[in-house]
Formats: structure tokens, sequence, C-alpha cells
């Protein structure tokens, strides 16, 4: 049979911030729920694309030419090789879909680097 | 810049049952929009997970050993070479994510087909 996964009953599962978790997989992909509170690192990915989905809350996606604000049922992709940086005043609770081979901080390492995202 | 995608608004831009529309699309893979009612027909890919998220609604996942209602904010993954078919009592508005090689009906050809969905 299938799982069926809850965003909110997972959402409830942790309360860190920018410590995406591992929700579900299909292809060569994950399904990761975050909750952004603050103001990320400028990062890059070279090789993969990835989708922002805002379940709660907004943010704003910093780009090297201009920001986007992402709000509740929407969402962006952001394309390989373009630099970008989540910003948000106060939580919000956001589903991304990327690539397994994909780490948080893209081509830069800092404190918040994630190797290994837990799955809940 | 990035193209924001509000899912209300690309939902209102359509009425058919059935007929997956492209919003968006990231490494090999489309964001689709379908609004589900009635019954599908039985099908699988051979090849290709597929995620459904519904975004307003329900509708049951039938599968052939048991079935799993799926409602707003919730999602399930149908593995490659499952066997399944959706059905929805009243409307569901889903978020498909699937490869781009996908076909709507998988292994079967019926009136339900959709060679080329169009992107809106």
């Amino acid at each position: 049979m299938l799982t069926k996964v809850n965003l909110a009953e997972k959402l409830a599962q942790f309360g860190e911030h920018w410590s995406p978790k591992i929700v579900g997989e299909l292809n060569d992909a994950y399904v990761k729920l975050v909750k952004f509170r603050g103001e990320f690192v400028w990062h890059h990915h070279a090789d993969e694309d990835e989708l922002f989905l805002v379940v709660r809350g907004s943010f704003v996606m910093h780009l090297r030419d201009g920001e986007v604000r992402v709000s509740e049922g929407e969402f962006v992709v952001v394309p390989r090789g373009v630099e970008h940086k989540p910003v948000a005043e106060e939580e919000a609770c956001v589903l991304l879909l990327e690539p397994k081979s994909l780490l948080n901080t893209g081509n830069v390492r800092s404190e918040r680097t994630i190797d290994r995202p837990e799955r809940i």
C-alpha cells in the first residue's frame, strides 16, 4: 500500500530552521519540508534545479538581479547555476523538491550545511 | 528573474477534468495541475514514479490491494509499476510531479489519454 504524507503532521514534528527533512522520494528526487526564519547564505547548485512551494507563511527569494516574495500556495523554481538566498522575516514552512544529489548550501560550506538530512 | 506560480490563479484558468496542465518544470520533471472528478482508468507507468499532492478537495487512490483517501495538504507517491486509479466523488485539485516522459494513462490508451498536455 501507499504511504500517505500529511504536510501539517510532518511540520509538527520539528522546530529547527534551515534543516530540511526528507518526507518522500520519487525517481531521483527527494521531497523535503523545511522551516525558514532569518537569512540563509548565498549559494547556487551547479547541476540541479530546485523547487520551493510555500505551505505556510511567506519568504523572499533574493537573487543577484532582484527578489521575489513567495507566499502560501505559490512556488518558484530556481534553475541550476542561479545564485539565490532565501530570507524570511517570520517563519515560513516550505516544501522542497530537489535531486537526491543536492546539498542545501550548494557550492558553499557554512554552519548551515547539512550533509545528511534527516528522514521523518 | 524567476517566474512565480500561484496555484489558485492557475487553477482558475481551466475547468476540464482529467486534463493535466503544465505549470512548471525542473530537472527532468514537469509540475502539473489537474482537476479530478469521477473515475479515471486503471493504469500504471512502467518507468516513472508519480507524486499527487492535493491542493483542494480530496480523492481516493484505488490500488489493486486497497485504497487511500488523499485530502488537502496530503500527498502520495505511486511507485513505477503499481496499478492505480484515482476516483473523486467531488472535484479535487491536484498538483502532479512526474517525469517529462510520463503519459497520463500510462500503459493504457483511452479517451482520457492526453499526448501533449497544455502549458498554462
